[in-house]
């Protein structure tokens, strides 16, 4: 096993905790060395490994099996010393700053998870608290700027995409930032870092010294898509299930550049919302995009939506192919519509309340062997609720892939089992053939070992 | 009943719940309309009633008794709609934008008060929870500012004052403001209001564009002494000792103006807490200061110091007679001394963790008949104690004299019997006697009528 | 003669000269130590000398017989060393802040009003020049402001006015703060003072922290009017009449306050402009106020205007008596009126190229015995000569009354002999007695002794 | 010839030039007609024209042959129209807001440097009046930030260099971005890009909002390089030897990377510089890095210094083969030492005021080919004539490479001669021979037609 360049330090609050009374500061001391602490640990050492190309999460957990962290309680607030940190956080000693406030979100994050599902208010199993919980929860992340025009772009895609797919997610994005959009993406590499790259460069050619890079993840991907330092603004959610209702809250509209698994359940998480008869009436920008030679993958897609959920899914989205300014132009327009409606509607700029999210999006799915094998993927099921459960099958491929959790899982028992109708299984099984074929699984360089099976 | 010019408007958030989720709008619009709407009621109308010369609380409600406040649901947010509310606030139809900001910051107040009152973990008759109950409240009303040096001045004194008196406050805070002193007072007219206007002109000769003019109020007082307009940090805290915690916990020291029963209570509050064993290395610069003409008052409340708390009592204060520069400079000196001991001992510059206050002194007292009968002004109590129930007959001196619940209390069953020791209570009496010949109970023009009787 | 606390300093430079070349620095020194030394030397004193109450130029500059400034050059650009400066100026040993900006203000424009009387391009006896001059030292003073709304409003009126006058011209003041609108004035103690504290206060009531409050005043009566420290822009114009031409142009609208002579001038010479043919269009919102006392003041004023420049002349103004709300307000709608105006004339909103300023009012007058008995006041000059000449009579006894020149002058010479028509002379004689009877000739306290002799 | 899309657009001024005179707005609109309307013209459109891949200026301008400005007059300021601008400078047809406050930056140092220069005060032959005008030219540009730490590193290398050497550009500025360091360049693609996209991105990972990324160009060269849109801060020297001068005064340390013969000019000014006695002392931190396949290169102008200028020479530089961190720490740490002495010696930040640089140095050269062959390249002269003398041979290369003026000398009259003793010629052959090999005399794809002879 390979070993890197290591660092001990200690690092006060920045950005997040500054202000915190004794009983919290105890608190947070308590929380982090008794349950959260292997939670905490994780994050944060996915935080400090910004350097790495590696997407196992296991890999990167294995490579600093040293890495400590200790909380030290003061009057004047909270301090954590770390042992073994990766080096790559640090510039002569110090650590770059985006990092520190990042692992101080981390903290917050964990804590706050924690804290807010101990209050009985909350029943977490109903759909409006789950809501109002992702609310709160972005509030406490200072994710809420009132007064805002609408202009948060959400960018979804693969983490492993070639060369000349990332280099155009770099050119949307400096597409979207020349318009003064700002990006929303779940961290990581590829498509997550690309167009926040290309915003930072033309928000600085457009003088724009306020440029948001928001980044969404939550603890089971943080280790394999850690967030990149660009990230001026991030938040660990729960769960996949929140992290989703997140983005489209959040987001003003979406585009999705060529990805993998992971891509697809994003793709059919936000059709599925789309779908739903409350939401006919709001604009929703949604924009699938990718250069040349990604077409054959765009139009794979769109013909598994055909073939599953149908016309009308299909009108939910524009396929652009190699035209980033036509891409970063149709979401421009797009946030006309968005201030429009919501100002004629009164609804807040900054979180979008009325879209209809069914509880079946919102519940937690764990993507157990029992779980997934139970799947119903059946062709006479409502449209709806088959794209919530064409959702959750991406989801345990997505993480018997790349999270630690699901690799163990696989490790232990086997590819998952996966039933469903003919109609339905075979274009299934015929795209997530063709994404091993693009090694759009996993990062290139390591082999791929499908995690499940296809079962009609 | 004289009626004045009201005008109707509707307000958005400003300064504070400009970002609230569904269920918390919701429930500010049940609170702000079932139990808690009297009491906003009378914060706002106080808030509103800036240009009132009245300390008669009574008299100030019942100037409007058309005030009504409606809450207003909005997916966007919250909306007050005031009817007949006092002209004064307005420009040309406008709300003062200070007013409008310290509206919603009594709505904020009022119902988080309500809401952490109700939270299980915490025991309002346990001393360390009731500080993190004020650190909490302070935190949530943005009043702590990590990183900042020590500089808030605490200023007590009457708000019933000559015109000579409210002049020297004026300078005092002019010389504070000329040292980078920000100023933190109880609201209200006269030693209240003198010291941030001073402060906010000679802030202006310094070019500080940030000061500090923080008010503390409690609903209790606040009809009596609405915040003047200068206050750009308001806390209305749920009652006295909570925010005389609140004063000496984020003030970095103090001045106390010539004033009446009110200051000396803050005098005794103050005192009390400084002899106490576990605070006596803590420094904590404390000066009493007034015009030539107010040394006869300095000289007396000095000997009732004496006579009732003893030499070492006088050993934690300074008296400086018509010296506004000395005051300031000595205050200006005394920051230094905090801010080396707080660092030397790893403790906050934002709120005072390391003071001890005894729980006689954070437990609220209920000024009933009853309960002022009952207190024990015994030469042979310790010293703390002593002070303790000075402090609180003169808190209830104070309700009988200028509070609604003290006023109808009094209305009802006559003044309050205080009994005590002789040698206690002849000080006790002539320092009483000389208030009300020096016009220090009540706003000159209005005949005052004792609320209190002491019994040998 | 009495001696004061003086103080030895050395300060670098702040707001202006921050960044000077080497040439610069020796021009400056050289500049400073020779021709230009008295008259940096005089500025600085009256900026110094904040806290003096006396308005007479040469009791000032008596006081500090040994005040001297060395400049000091060095490689990092300039250093002025004081020596025995008023200690007035100081607090705890540091200079106030405003102080030490304005200090450097004047060493600033007084070396440009040099360097640029020498330049060849510039001929100062047309009138097209002298605007282009006004302009660009207003623009090296930093004082416009491209793309901000019209509202800085020209406060103008007696530095020696009664206590409730004082009190008025703060309620004015506040108004006008509490409309967001900026106070310009002459600096000085008085009506020139008063606004600009009330508009501090009311700024910080309604949040502003970027509120103007700009002083131009001219080297001749700085040392009796000196800035007080409020003034966050300061201007030393070379000579009265580019003065009054700043004052004009960079202004949007005046509020002329109970005054004495130099008031009058000021009346005269913006009834002189506005009365030109050229500029009937432009709209120039003025308004005559002040406390209830002060009717007969403009009973006066207003008479004499119909006597001498008739009745169109008092359609140019609106008096105002004892409503400093509707004066604000009327000020505040004017502002509108100009906005508009400049929107649609295409001019720009930071200086008013358009109003037409006749060569009569913008060359200098020098106010000497001659030039004095040189002026001709018939009454069937046109009325804008009249105007002109009477601004001038106006200016000739303010200097003989304040300014070191004209005492001199009249010391030696005995006083200025004043020629014209009885139907000019003898209200104009009217005014002047009664303007000596209410003491508006001098501060109070000072015997007046007149340095004028109306000739018939 | 190809066409490319073009907009007719109108601008107000951005950043420069907002507030102005009428009589300079006329001589702006004369001065842009008349004499200094074809370079006006001709800087505009490389302002424009970012997105072009060419380095010859002669094609550029003839792309957009119909490329026009008209300088319209208003009273509010200055506006300018253009006609047939190329469309990239455009998003939605809104100019980028960096293009436009460079194209004011155009107007403004165009004219600026022609009043400056009609100046009777300054003496352009004499070398303290050039080293003035140079401080008050960058002045004008608002580069002048007193106060600020010296941080403003210089990178200079060629335009025209490989993928490879680019990326290492880009990580240079990384890694300068981390250490809180600001990038200066001479504008243009290739290695004066790179370091400023690289800062870009490490600046918004240390959060530093106020990054500098300064150009200093000249009329003749910036057509075939122009300011890449980062570029926050623009000023356009009126010729060479100032802008190599405002590039020694105003940074405070230089990164060199690999280049061509524009490379070699400005390592044999700065060297000449450094090796004045009178500058032996003074700090100033010079590295030379690239990637490993450049080490050839480094090798190759380290022996042609040893050769030409000796041993002394090359202890003035360091270089650091592939390695951007060490490069980094180097310059770095050679900041504080620039700041230490700066204090010691009491120079200011902001203006290398010390550095005796040579008239020889200052005075411009004009490349004609009479100039070019009367170069006096003797093994004899004092190596400091003899490094001037260098510097101006390569000087003329460039020109003869990419500039219009010598181009079109050299399609009229034939190569430059430059005569010289053997062994200085011999490795200048040698270089030069090297540099054409290794394409780094043009951008790829266009064929080199050496511009020069060498005769010994």
């Amino acid at each position: 096993m390979q070993r890197f360049k290591t660092i001990d330090t200690s690092i006060t609050a920045l950005g997040s905790l500054e202000v915190l009374s004794q009983v919290e500061v105890t608190q947070l001391k308590e929380a982090g060395e008794n349950g959260l602490y292997e939670l905490l640990r994780r994050c944060v050492l996915a935080i400090l490994n910004t350097g790495s190309h590696s997407d196992n999460a296991k890999t990167i957990l294995e490579a600093y099996p040293d890495f400590r962290i200790d909380i030290i309680q003061q009057d004047r607030g909270i301090r954590l010393k770390l042992f073994n940190a990766p080096g790559d956080a640090f510039v002569d000693g110090q650590m770059i700053r985006s990092t520190r406030e990042m692992v101080f979100t981390a903290l917050r994050d964990i804590v706050y998870a924690q804290s807010e599902s101990e209050k009985p208010r909350i029943d977490l199993n109903n759909g409006p608290d789950i809501t109002d919980y992702v609310f709160h929860f972005l509030r406490n992340a200072k994710m809420m700027c009132p007064g805002e025009d609408p202009r948060i772009v959400v960018c979804w895609g693969g983490h492993s995409i070639g060369e000349s797919e990332y280099k155009y997610t770099k050119d949307v994005g400096h597409e979207l930032g020349l318009r003064g959009l700002d990006i929303c993406t779940g961290c990581g590499p590829g498509a997550m870092k690309g167009p926040m790259k290309g915003a930072t460069i033309s928000h600085a050619k457009q003088r724009i010294r306020s440029g948001r890079y928001i980044g969404l993840t939550e603890p089971g991907i943080i280790a394999a898509e850690p967030p990149n330092p660009i990230v001026n603004e991030l938040a660990i959610l729960p769960d996949i299930e929140k992290r989703l209702e997140a983005f489209v809250r959040l987001g003003h509209g979406i585009v999705i550049f060529p990805g993998g698994v992971g891509t697809a359940e994003e793709l059919l998480y936000v059709l599925g919302i789309l779908l739903h008869p409350m939401n006919k009436d709001i604009p929703f920008p949604l924009v699938l995009t990718g250069p040349q030679e990604s077409e054959p993958y765009f139009r794979q897609l769109h013909e598994f939506i055909a073939k599953t959920l149908g016309f009308e899914a299909q009108q939910k989205y524009k396929i652009i192919i190699d035209d980033s300014e036509l891409a970063a132009r149709e979401l421009s327009e797009g946030m006309e519509h968005v201030k429009e409606y919501r100002k004629k509607t009164n609804d807040a700029f900054h979180f979008n309340w009325q879209l209809t999210i069914d509880e079946d999006y919102q519940r937690p799915f764990q993507p157990t062997h029992e779980n997934m094998a139970k799947l119903r993927l059946h062709k006479d099921a409502p449209v709806h609720e088959l794209a919530a459960n064409l959702r959750r099958a991406f989801s345990g491929i997505v993480s018997g892939n790349v999270k630690e959790a699901g690799i163990c899982a696989i490790e232990e028992h086997g590819p998952f089992e996966i039933h469903g109708d003919k109609e339905i299984m075979d274009p299934f099984d015929e795209l997530l053939t063709a994404f091993v074929q693009q090694h759009r699984m996993k990062l290139p360089g390591s082999d791929y070992e499908p995690c499940y099976r296809v079962v009609t």
